[in-house]
């Protein structure tokens, strides 16, 4: 393997063993030194973004993209900002949890504490640099990064930044590492470095969610993609179901947890849908609808098999009538992404259905699906949405950062 | 892919459903008349099992695994007695923790549900057969089984019992699958079936669970092995030490939470060392030592490099004498698999500090390895050792087959 991954993943292991008996005092110092020293140096993280932009639009790089990669002032500061947040957020790393005695007197319980050294794959994001780390600093956490290669300078500016303030601080600077290699074959290699990364998130679009799932030997937590329905039932409140549509469906549409397919009781159409068209239109959203829906929906094109599936990402909504709860329960089974799903009923039996049956790692009840976030969910920090089963799943706060530990007190037990 | 493969898939999928909202009564009935009906199939289970067995015996298979392979009345009684031991187990889907309103009257918490479709991948031990479908159907979940090739007819035999069983009780027969197709491709195939698995399990040896975690794309739970370390403190009471040294070395050599290497304070070797040495030879432990500790122990050969590295499952056990608390962690973190570390001192600060820094699944003062166990936990029933630092770490009980989903109570809530 690539001796200078090798190297990294050495200088991880033993920054993991630091930081795991770092104070949260210390780590508070440092993450709010980090936060200062990063908008002290706003010109020059500015500077070495710009490379990386004039770099982008030489090479055709959309605008969308060049919006993402861009650095201003005011980011700089968010980024910090961000940090200093995590400062005020509770150390989860250190508790034990249920410590029981057991009949021959061994004392078992499980304590909190960091994963050791996590790998993080993402795009040209310079943000997510800062994140990452802070997110895994605080969590006593190693981190290794793996940014887009269209972002290296700024990237390379913002650890520099961190590791000078880490060096001043008395702290193992590989705390964070970058790899500067962008290399597809490095980031390969780097997807089977089990031995020194305990974890690896994507953090990003679905194709590179989807490479590092396929490709890594290392456990994934997949942060996903949303294909979230909204279902009105027959005793839907119509204008609470209305509100909560247009919020989920307009409110932001690149998200994920906005809503992308809307399923209507039959006996509720009449009244729903050509109300819910205008509002629509006024807000430019294309309908792709059944064929009973586009009856009521004036401006609606017909949908496809594959729009049920897709995660659009943008002011278009798919719209399908439905008989009863069963069938846009199994709909929605079917179609999901395992994200976020909500039922507008007032009918007792049909909510709690829908949240027993409805496999996904939110189901609302009567709210718009937008709140599937770790701000809104009361966790002040989130590293992404899981939509997998293993470890986390939802909004991960710090606590999907950390593992458990057993820790057993004796005095001189064996085993009979 | 595999056209069979992908209808097992889809059978298990809508097995989930049904599984997912099955009473606990209900499957707890189901339990207990499978493990009736094992009983009462016997001849016909130790039939089966002959087939396999003259096959392997044709195959050459050492006596070791045949021993492994046979079923006997006993090890069927033994089977029908694990599944009616899992009726007593609390059920723990269903459970709703931590549920609390936000500021905006969203009511907020976490549902316990099952994992949904695991895969269990095993070797020739046809009662893991019983043992996982019960674990997997507690807990509501479908499982598909792959098991060796050698156990072939006694696996078909079992889970044709099963599925009997289950129709008779009117649940879906899908609850238990077993891919009767053993090549390696399909095999493969298998390990790559996200879209209707949601975790795989490997059960069985260093190069099985080695394949499956570097040939799967589905999430793994790697259950692992165990080069588990003693290390005997200066303040040690020195006979608590040896006690718990010949536990752990020799009340079952051949399991992943024996002692495989001893570290000794050198302040106490002359103590420990020649009187440690006669109880070890005459449980005929062969002894890989360390120039000093060779000096002290009679009998011993020379330890390499090798040794500190390995994982003997039997009577051999390396030791090596340390100047500190802190070379003790160093070697330990250096050389260990995550699985079970143990410290035999009197002193606090040390024991502290061992049970903080030591990088382990499970870490013990002053007690015996051998007792990292889901039984000895308290767990009633285990599905594995974990030594993976994702999702479940140590013992797994049932709670590691179950995931959450966050379920929302709202009132007409939007996001801002």
């Amino acid at each position: 393997m690539n001796e200078m991954l090798i190297n990294m993943g050495k200088n991880a292991k033993e920054a993991e063993t630091v930081l795991r008996a770092l104070s949260t005092n210390k780590k508070n110092e440092v993450l709010s030194a980090v936060a200062g020293q990063l908008v002290k140096h706003t010109d020059m993280l500015i500077k070495a973004n710009e490379t990386d932009v004039e770099n982008g639009r030489k090479n055709h790089m959309p605008e969308s993209l060049v919006d993402r990669l861009m650095l201003t002032k005011e980011r700089i500061d968010g980024m910090a900002e961000g940090l200093r947040q995590l400062v005020e957020l509770e150390d989860p790393v250190g508790e034990v949890i249920g410590m029981k005695k057991r009949p021959n007197g061994l004392l078992i319980g499980q304590k909190r504490v960091p994963l050791g050294v996590i790998g993080i794959i993402y795009e040209a994001r310079p943000n997510v640099t800062a994140d990452a780390f802070g997110l895994c600093f605080k969590t006593g956490n190693a981190v290794i990064l793996k940014g887009g290669s269209d972002a290296i300078y700024s990237n390379q500016a913002i650890v520099e930044c961190i590791r000078e303030c880490l060096k001043e601080h008395g702290v193992t600077e590989n705390a964070v590492q970058l790899i500067e290699d962008t290399s597809r074959e490095t980031a390969a290699e780097f997807m089977k470095m089990n031995q020194y990364v305990d974890v690896l998130i994507p953090r990003g679009g679905k194709g590179l969610i989807q490479a590092v799932v396929n490709q890594s030997t290392i456990p994934v937590i997949e942060t996903g993609t949303g294909n979230c329905h909204i279902y009105v039932d027959e005793t839907a409140d119509l204008s609470m179901a209305a509100d909560i549509i247009m919020n989920a469906k307009t409110q932001r549409v690149g998200v994920c947890n906005a809503c992308e397919s809307l399923l209507v009781h039959s006996s509720v159409k009449d009244d729903l849908l050509p109300v819910l068209a205008e509002r629509l239109k006024e807000k430019h959203v294309e309908m792709r609808a059944d064929q009973e829906a586009m009856a009521l929906m004036p401006g609606a094109v017909p949908a496809t098999e594959e729009d049920w599936g897709t995660e659009y990402l943008d002011y278009i909504l798919s719209i399908k009538i439905v008989y009863s709860v069963d069938e846009a329960i199994s709909h929605i089974n079917r179609y999901n992404t395992g994200h976020s799903e909500a039922i507008i009923t007032n009918n007792y039996t049909n909510a709690q259905k829908f949240l027993d049956e409805v496999d996904a790692a939110a189901v609302y009840v009567n709210a718009s699906t937008r709140f599937t976030d770790g701000y809104e969910f009361g966790y002040g920090a989130e590293i992404g949405i899981s939509t997998q089963k293993l470890h986390a799943r939802g909004p991960m706060g710090l606590l999907a950062l950390t593992t458990t530990k057993y820790i057993i007190y004796g005095n001189g037990q064996i085993r009979p």
